[in-house]
């Protein structure tokens, strides 16, 4: 019997991508996957032919309400809410149903740092799905309740783990993220409008004040005795999809480009997402777009004494539904890769 | 025993296309098809990992001479070279091969039209590999040389072949298509830079200086005994994929919206690739770009008495490689639509 | 003693080219000029620096009011409010204030076709600001009240007028506008965020629903006897500002190229705002952004026996504010280039 | 009688900006400016109209070459050449002549970083064109030779120098420098297309190999007495104009936000072309496009103990030909700001 698998918050940019892979997931194509209830908000009960005319297989569909009574009954359920939203359905599904969110509500697991950047109480954290962080996979594996990582820390983190964790720099960070419009949401706000952000750059929710903030330093800190210390920019570039994640620290003396390398190898040579790229490349985020790979690249700065850690990323595939789907597959276990493209949309 | 491929032009956007189509091809993750020769002209003997990064799975190629010896021993061979190099490669190739060509050496069948447009000889011509046409596909299933149908008449032609075909209208056309700069090719040329082409719209080769302009008329002219008379304007526009086409043309007597969006559906509602929006919905090219999938509309313009009708496509994709894998699969007996995406990459 | 201008609707898109445009006016920066009152309906008691930071000289305003009590007194006002609020505005303000109208309100002669296109009742017409309209630039230099054309009749009108005039065509036009994000206006919606609107191209309000139709054909209809008929098909692209107009219709026999670029030249050789490029160009709208130009070009297409009219303008500059400032110019005997900038700001 | 002005590499980026920027320029329109030859190298002999057709006003001038006889006799001249061919003309021009400098040539005092950025023999230093750093504006106006800096460091600087100069900060700068397609210039260049660059984001030139470090080095070491180091990221973006620059660096013990501010109030509150923004307002190039304006922010980071700098400006203009008229017009007498718009082409 095929297994079922709902998606709530499916016209909101992440529910859509969730859908694009599901609907090119060998297993959905096999029959052995079967997509069930798609629910929203403000759009029940309007067609899926009008809010997402992509999803053409999808055309006969109707969104329903987001309630416990819809996703009830499915083996999998993609959690595309608000932040906030995904406690109280999560609390009441089935604990034997894989639910994955999407939301940052069980990202972190510090009470007070959730406070502090989200001001609601804290629900609790479950097993956080970068798969790539030593000891993470074997933890997705195992859980029915997975939390996707927000879409910078993603990309963040995959640059900078190997630094941190083998001792390379010193973890006090200078990251600077470029990111597409995409991230935003798919909400009414003047702010996002075409008008303003074609042909535009601007930095936002500067000086610690960016919610993924935490979630960086929750990341590194697993890996170092060492203070953790995030400087992080995030600016908004005229590009519908994509991460660029340009990060630098103090090289820990003695560090050179062989080592530096060699650390990264190590980390990524047998990861089928993160590819380290040849010496003298630059991460490109066109080469990602659409993929769920994050290409890496790491320098020794010596005019600085700093270690330069870029990465690219698509921030609706690897930044958010890709990386699902993956702790999907993880959690099934489906084959890790099924389903997620590994080549970008280039050009 | 699997079977193997090579791609000549492999560095190119439409090899570029085909290879990103091949590595998601069902065969080659089941081992049922290899990539074999890559070849390229000045970039030969330099690596893909530099040339192609998002080729990771194809990272220690070289690119290889473009020449019948490398070509040779292959099961298909894609031809994705400048207009006039596919015929000898064409004629020296065996005739069992199965050859796609996506220039346009061998689409047009009046020998005339091609000297005018193109200037030299013409080679002759191949079955047209737009599958939708009446007739073609079962052309193509029996064929191992194969001519890729250029972006702008297979937008083109999809929005506007029924309308002609089922008499809707007089076949006098007033084409506009829209295109993003990759459909101009990776040649180093000072007005297709970023500086030029973003922020900026332009019409170009106009009053019929088109080279697709006579392929136009090839492709309606089989369908109707009237002349066909085309004005096409085409103009580059800032994005990197797609084509939006909006033509039209005068309504013959009596052509009602009902009738008109009966032709349609009759025309396309089998065809896997081709998708007629519901009413009051204008295709988009963000919800097919990187798919196989031309979203289609047409309207009865009452207060000018004609016809819109207007088409989406991914240049690259339905426009290009995914043509020449969709005709593949028909010309080897695969399922036609084995390893192409029928979901855009929205957005 | 200086004029003193007010500017109703000041945050939206029209106001803020406005006051770009009149911050560089020589009378601004000679003193003859005053700027007085800004004002907006959400935004009143908000502060300029926050909502134009890019104002900086007008750094310490704040938003007031849009009342007839804060615009009354000044000698110009500019109305860049929404469709429907000029007429109550315009009836009480004085009648020897100079009141520009960038809304459609007074736009149209015809009552009927304002009842159809915008559903509410007729206000009346104002002379109507293309001075480069034969007869038009007398009535509007007589004139305390002026309506501002709409973008897309602007471009399309100065494209497409003197081959109808000059009886180049059958007036049985197709036309399609591809216009910049900017001409949506400054509200929030789902269908304008960057997200939506990079990266893809669409038609909308096509097949003579979309309000500029019946204005398209009031400006050619008054110059020729002939049956005015118009197939207008705007499209979205992804471009902060501008629009390309591409225009066909059928060649009157005996009608050359020598013919239609005399035409053209006899038409525009004396306009400081219209310039008809040399042989073989096409307009860009890189050419124009920011500027007051129009660039044209007329073609000959034998093979398919009709005219190609093209244009480019920037939609806030020409398309709306720049017409506004050229009329005002007009109105006060100043000379009429006053603080217009000729050049693009290209690339 | 007029001052009359060449300028050598007309047809590029820089020498475009030039003229368009001189042909708004007051005492152009007044007859006291006259533009004489305008100089290329490979497009010698073609006519302006087709080379740039925004410049309407010089349609009928034809580019000459770019030799000593050509430009001597002019009162002012602009140099936009590739780096390296400067200095023959400049030592071979009058000294009389106000020679102004795009080219790096003239920027750096130290000859050995000359050496190492640019591998030829060292032409010596001209004062140079960022007269916002103390001092250099009186330098400027007693000078017929003048460097004009490079777009990353003129905004780089002008948004750490109050920083670095005030003792905020340990002057040990990460630096991320976002920049617009322009900035690469106008050459043929495959990695250039739009197709490689619309949609997608890269750096390049990282770790200290970017030709900008040492000059932002050398300007920055001007007020500091303690070690300058500069880890320097540059990034392309995808959009046609503008520099968005994010820089931190460890604060000095006991800075607050209100010490900050007051620094850079202090700093630059007489600055006609730099706009320190309220609270919490971040710059966003789309506010300073085509515009002299740089905008600047500083914050305090308490979380990591940083401080973060920002700005945004016009690679083309304030980066480059805005610099060199504003230059101009401070080594001419002319008021500073004549024919510098201050007002960005929003949105």
């Amino acid at each position: 019997m095929p297994y079922r698998i709902a998606v709530a918050g499916a016209t909101g940019y992440a529910g859509g991508e969730i859908l694009r892979l599901l609907l090119g997931h060998p297993h959905y194509q096999s029959g052995e996957m079967e997509i069930g209830a798609l629910t929203g908000a403000s759009n029940a009960g309007q067609p899926v032919a009008e809010l997402m005319p992509q999803l053409v297989e999808l055309s006969d569909r109707v969104i329903e309400d987001t309630t416990v009574e819809v996703l009830a009954g499915h083996d999998v359920v993609f959690l595309g809410l608000p932040h906030g939203h995904s406690a109280a359905i999560g609390a009441a599904l089935d604990e034997d149903t894989l639910v994955i969110d999407c939301a940052a509500d069980f990202r972190l697991r510090d009470a007070e740092q959730w406070q502090h950047y989200y001001g609601s109480e804290h629900a609790g954290s479950w097993p956080y799905g970068i798969p790539e962080m030593p000891g993470h996979r074997e933890a997705l594996a195992n859980s029915r309740r997975i939390a996707v990582p927000g879409c910078f820390p993603t990309g963040g983190t995959l640059a900078i783990l190997p630094a941190v964790a083998g001792g390379l720099v010193e973890p006090d960070l200078a990251i600077t993220s470029i990111t597409g419009v995409s991230g935003a949401g798919k909400k009414a706000n003047v702010s996002l409008l075409g008008a303003e952000t074609m042909g535009s750059l601007k930095a936002y929710n500067t000086s610690g004040k960016h919610r993924h903030t935490p979630e960086f330093e929750q990341n590194l800190a697993e890996y170092t005795d060492k203070d953790v210390t995030i400087s992080f920019t995030p600016v908004l570039a005229p590009l519908p999809r994509g991460i660029l994640t340009t990060a630098t620290a103090p090289l820990v003396d003695g560090v050179d480009q062989e080592a530096a390398t060699a650390t990264y190898r190590a980390f990524y040579d047998d990861e089928p997402f993160v590819h380290l790229l040849g010496a003298g490349q630059q991460p490109q985020t066109q080469n990602i777009v659409g993929s769920n790979m994050c290409h890496v690249q790491v320098e020794v700065d010596e005019r600085s004494g700093r270690l330069l850690m870029t990465s690219a990323i698509d921030n609706l595939t690897k930044g958010t539904a890709g990386a699902a789907v993956q702790c999907m597959n993880i959690a099934l276990g489906n084959e890790e890769t099924a389903g997620l493209p590994r080549v970008g949309v280039t050009p």
